[in-house]
C-alpha cells in the first residue's frame, strides 16, 4: 500500500484521480489539496464520491505534503507545476505531473508556446508518460510528464505508421474533437451548458498549446522534424476525444499492410484496442475506461490514410494514464485498478 | 465460480448485465441469447465490450441453455418471461427475472394492467427482489422478480416514512423522470436522438404499468391499500431516474424526525446513500453505480414532505440490482462486483 | 415605429429580446445596455446576431436612456429593477420589467421572499403581465410586471380549472422542470456543461422565489388563499419548461368537463394551444415560439387531474411575453412579431 | 400566391419545408404526401405545427398531385426521385428536388456512387441549386437539384479560394461533422438517443456519397479535376454541420489576401456571413436560419489554410436552400420567408 497525494483535487482531473484511486487496491489517498474548497470534504465538492471518499481538502503547499505521500499527482495549471514539482522531487517524493510543464524537452520550444521555464534543469530527467512508447524509461524515473489529452489520442493513433515509415510525416493533419470536461471546472461563460449544448465549434485553430507536444513526439518517431496542422473542436459531450488524422501513404502501402503494422505495434498493449477494418471507434465505447480505440481507412482515391483514435480524455487522456504511469513507477501490474469496462450507453 | 446465462442480451439491460458480470470475480457468463444478433459476438453489437467479452450470441431457448448455467437472468419482454421461466425453474436453474411477469403477487391485478398470466402458480414463490426490503426471502428463493426501475426509486424513497407511519399514504404523488435507456434499444421513432434531445415530456400519465407494482409494495409497507398518482417523464439523458415524491406529513412530524427515520432505516444499507439535509440527489452522481441516493425536504408551509430519489436505471434499476439479488441467492457478499464509483462528469 | 431600449442586454433574456425585436416590424432597438460588455457590438457578444444587429452596448443608466426610448425592457436582477424603474416612469417612459420586483402585489410578501422593497408605491399601478388573464389592464398601464417563467407555465395550466371551481385549490402540487437558460448567462460552476449534461436534479425544493408569485395569482383565481407545493428541477436542455401540476378534482368532474372548460377559457387565445385528449405537450414542440401548450389527464383512480404545461422559458416565459405585453401597451396586434413557428427538431 | 406541394412530408426535411412555408407570404402548401402517415394531419406527426398547419397527408403519386401545385419539392430518397420528377416536369410543374438524383452531371459518376440512373436525359437541364454559384441559371430552370448538406457547407467554404487560385486543389481535406437530423427520421438503432448522445464517431470514411458531388463542384471552380478526402462524423446535436477544410496555400498568400478574397466573393450574398479574422463559426449561431457562417485561419507554420464553415443542415443544407431556389425560380425576393434570426441558445 503506497500513499499518494493529489495537488489540485477540485478540478475534473483531480476528481477523476480520486475516483480511480478508490478502485485501486494498492494505493491510499492521504492528502488532497484545493485552495477554493479547503476545509470541505471532497465528497461535498463531488457528491458522486459521497460515502466513498471522506478526505478533507486542504490548502497545502509541498512543505505540508512532503512526508505524507510517496507519490504525488500534480493536477495544477502549467506554470504552477514547475514551481512545486522540484520541491517534491528534492524530498524524494515521486511525481506524476499532469500539467504541460515537463512535457516539452526543449525549454526554448516551451517558452515559445507557454512562457519562460523556471525549472528547465528538470526537463532532461522528466519522462514523457506514454507507456506504450516509453514504458521502460517510466519504470525508472521519479518524474513523469503525463501527456496531454489531445496528444495521447493523436500520437497513439499515428505512431505505428510513422515509426514504420508508411506515411509521409510532412502531410499530417490532426482534426480533433474533445468533450467539454477538457476545459476544466472553472466557471467561465464559454463552458456553460447553454453555450456548448446542441452546438459545435473549433477553437485555437493552429494555435493550441498541445501542438509542440504532438510534434515533438511525432518527430522522434519519424526521426525527422515534423510539423502538423492541428485543429481542436469542442464537443457537446462531457468525456471523450476523437481525433481524425490524415496523412499521405507511401507508394504501395495498402490496407492490409497498415492493419498488420498496427497489430504488430500494439500486440501486447492492454489499453489499445484495434477496430476491425471497416469499423471505427466512438467516444461512447471508451467512456470511463483507460482504452484508446483505433481504426483506420486507406483511401486509394487519394492515397491517404485516415486514422480514427478515441479515448476518454479524463482517463487515458489524464487521470487513468497517470495511474498507469504510477503503476509502472511503483512496480504494480500496469493495469491494476484500471480495468473498468467502458460505460455504454 | 458460478455459471450464468443472459436471455435477451442485445438490449441495454442485457448489455449492462454482461458489463457488470465482467467485473464480478465469482461469475462466468456461459451463454447469452439474442434472436436478432445470433451468431455475432456480443462485442460486435456493443463495441464497448471489444476485447473484453467474446461470447457469441445464440438464438437459444431454455432447452439449449439448461445445464450450461446455474442461474439465468431473463431480460426479455413481459409475457415472454412467463413462458420460459418455469422451464428453467423445473430444471433446477435459479432465475432472476427482469421482466414484470412475477412482480405482481395478484394474478388478477397483473391481468388488469398487462394481460392474462400463463404461470400464476409461480407468483407465490417469486420474491420481489428489492434487497433492502426482502433480503432474507431473496436468499432462500429460486425465483427473483427483479423490480422495475421506477418502482425501485419510488419505493426506496418512500419506504421508511410509510413504514414508520410518518406520512398519509393516501396522499402520495410520484413524479418520475427517466433517461431514455429505459425505453430500450428497439428502433422506434420516439426514441430517436432528434425526438428526445433538447426536449422533455410526460408519457402514459396515470397509466404506466409500473403503477400496480409500486402500489403493491407501498400497500404492504403501509399495511393498507395505497393508490398513488404516478407520472413518468422522458429525460434527454441516457441513464438515470429521479423520482420526486410528495406526501402529507402526519401532525407533528418535523425534519429531524424524518431524517432520523431515514438514517435508522438505511443504517446498514450499502447501496442507499442519504443526502445531508438541504442537499438533494442528482442522477449524474449515481451514474454507472448501484447506489440509490435519497434526499428530502419538509415543507412546513404545506405540511408535505418532498422526497427525491435518484438511481441509475440500468444499474440499481435493473442489471445491478439483478446482480445484487444473484449475490444474495448465491451466498456471495451482497456488493461483490458492484462497487463501481459513480462516473462524474 | 416605436423606439425601445433593453436594460441588461447581455443575458439570455436580453439577447432573446434583441432577437425578437429584429423580427418585429414596428419596433426599433435604440439602446441596449451592459456593464460587462460596454463598447462592444451586441453581435460580438451573441454571434448569432452577426450581420443583423449592430447596436453597441452601453454602460448607461436611466438618465442616459430617457429620451431615446419610448419603452424600455428592464432585464436586470431583482432589486436593481426597483431602483431604476421609477425613474423611467417618471420620465414618461413605459416599462416592461422582467425582474420580480413588481410582480408581488403585497410588499410584505415580497420582503419575506426577497428583501425590503424600495419602491412599494409602484406596486399598485404595476399590472401582472399575463395577457391571457389581464389583457385589458395591460393595455392601459405604463408598468408591466412580466411574469416569471415557472409561474407562466403553472398559472396558464391551472387557471381554467381553478377559475371554474373544478379542483380543490388546497391540493395543488406543481412539479416543474426548466432548461438551463433559466439560470442565466452568469459564469457559475452549477451551470457548466459538465455539471448539467446527462443529468437531472431538483433545487430550492419548497423555497423557490417564484412560489409567492404563483400563489398570488392562483389565490386571485380561486378567490381564496392558496398555498402550493412547488419543486423546480434543472433539465439538460437549453430552452423549455414543462410543469406537471396535480390537484384533486371536485366530485363528478370528468374528462369531458375538464376538456370543455379549457376550450372555453382559451377559445380566443392565440398563444395557448390545447393538446387533444390523450396527448401531452413537450418542450421541443414550443421551442423558439411564444406558445404555451397544455394537456391534461383525469385519473379516476385517484380523483386527480394531472395538468401538463409547456413553454419556451425564454419566449413565453420571458422575452416573448414581454413583447406581447409591449404590443398591448402600444396598440399593436397582440401577436405582431411573435409568429415564429416552433423549431423542431 | 403560388401553390406548392411536398412529396415526402414526414421526414425532417419535409417537416422543415412545411415549417418554412408557413412563414412565407407568397406560398401556399396545397398538397403534402406521406405513405406511412396518409390520412393524418401533418400536425399530428409534427406537433410543433399544431394549430398552424392542418393539411392532411396523402399517399399520392405525381398523377394525383399534378394540377394542384405549381412547384413541388421532392423530399424523397434517391432513386425514388428520378422516377417521379420527369412526370412533374412533363406536366409543366417546376421541381426542386432534394434528393441526390439530379446533382451529378455525369450519369456514369452517379452510377458509380449510387446505382444506374433511369432518367439521365434530365441531368443536362437540372441546375445545381447553390444560388451563390448558379443564381442566374436557377432563375431560368424548371428543375433544381438542391445540394446536399455536407456539399453546401464545404463548397461555400472553399469556393472563393479555389476560384481565386489561392489554394492547391489537390490538397483539399474536408473533415465534416453533422447533427443527427441528417440521418433522417427513420427508426434505426444507430440514430437512437442512447447511441448518439454523449458520443461522437466518424462514419463512411472516404466512402460517403456526397463525395462526387463535392468533387464535381470543386472541379468546376478549379477548372481541373479535384479529388478530396472527405470524412463525415455524427454529432450529438439535432441541427448543424461544421466543416473543417484544409488546403495548402499557394506561395505568398497571406491572411489579408484570403480575407479580402472572401469579402469580395460574398460581398452581395445575404446568406453568407464572414467571421472576423480570429473568430470562428459555430453551429449554434446559425441554428434555424439560412445562414452559412464562414471563418478561416492561415497557418504560416504549415502553409495551410483551415476553413471553418457552419450551416443548419435542415435549412441552408436542405429546406431553406430549397425555398431560396424556389424564390429564384418564381421571381420572388431571394430571401423572402427566410429571414429567421438564428435561435441561440
Amino acid at each position: 500500500m503506497i500513499k499518494v497525494g493529489i495537488v489540485g483535487a477540485s478540478g475534473y482531473t483531480g476528481e477523476e484521480l480520486a475516483r480511480l484511486i478508490l478502485s485501486h487496491p494498492e494505493v491510499e489517498l492521504t492528502v488532497a489539496t484545493s485552495r477554493q474548497f479547503a476545509g470541505r470534504k471532497i465528497s461535498e465538492v463531488f457528491p458522486n464520491l459521497r460515502g466513498l471518499a471522506d478526505i478533507v481538502l486542504e490548502d497545502a503547499g509541498p512543505e505540508e505534503i512532503i512526508g505524507r505521500a510517496d507519490l504525488v499527482f500534480t493536477a495544477v495549471p502549467h506554470q504552477t507545476a514547475m514551481d512545486i514539482v522540484p520541491k517534491f522531487l528534492a524530498a524524494g517524493c515521486k511525481v506524476v505531473d499532469l500539467s504541460a510543464d515537463f512535457r516539452i524537452n526543449d525549454a526554448g520550444v516551451y517558452e515559445k508556446w507557454y512562457q519562460a521555464h523556471s525549472a528547465p534543469e528538470y526537463l532532461a530527467q522528466a519522462v514523457y508518460g506514454l507507456p506504450e512508447l516509453y514504458r521502460d524509461k517510466i519504470k525508472k524515473t521519479s518524474l513523469v510528464a503525463n501527456p496531454g489529452c489531445y496528444p495521447t489520442s493523436i500520437i497513439l493513433g499515428a505512431a505505428p505508421l510513422i515509426k514504420a515509415g508508411l506515411i509521409d510525416a510532412a502531410t499530417i493533419i490532426a482534426d480533433s474533437k474533445s468533450g467539454t470536461s477538457g476545459a476544466g471546472r472553472a466557471a467561465q461563460v464559454g463552458s456553460l451548458f447553454c453555450e456548448v449544448a446542441d452546438g459545435f465549434r473549433a477553437y485555437k485553430v493552429g494555435e493550441h498549446r498541445h501542438t509542440p507536444e504532438i510534434e515533438q513526439e511525432l518527430s522522434i518517431l519519424a526521426d525527422r522534424e515534423v510539423t502538423i496542422s492541428f485543429t481542436p473542436h469542442l464537443l457537446p459531450i462531457s468525456r471523450g476525444i476523437l481525433s481524425t488524422v490524415y496523412a499521405k501513404l507511401r507508394d504501395g502501402v495498402d490496407s492490409a499492410k497498415v492493419a498488420s503494422t498496427y497489430e504488430e505495434f500494439y500486440r501486447h498493449e492492454k489499453f489499445v484496442r484495434l477496430c476491425p477494418v471497416g469499423t471505427y471507434p466512438a467516444t461512447q465505447y471508451v467512456r470511463g475506461s483507460n482504452f484508446c480505440d483505433i481504426g483506420f481507412k486507406v483511401d486509394p482515391r487519394t492515397s491517404r490514410v485516415v486514422i480514427l483514435s478515441a479515448i476518454d480524455n479524463l482517463v487515458k487522456g489524464a487521470a487513468g494514464q497517470a495511474l498507469q504511469n504510477m503503476n509502472l513507477i511503483c512496480g504494480f501490474a500496469e493495469d491494476l485498478g484500471l480495468n473498468a469496462v467502458p460505460l455504454f450507453p
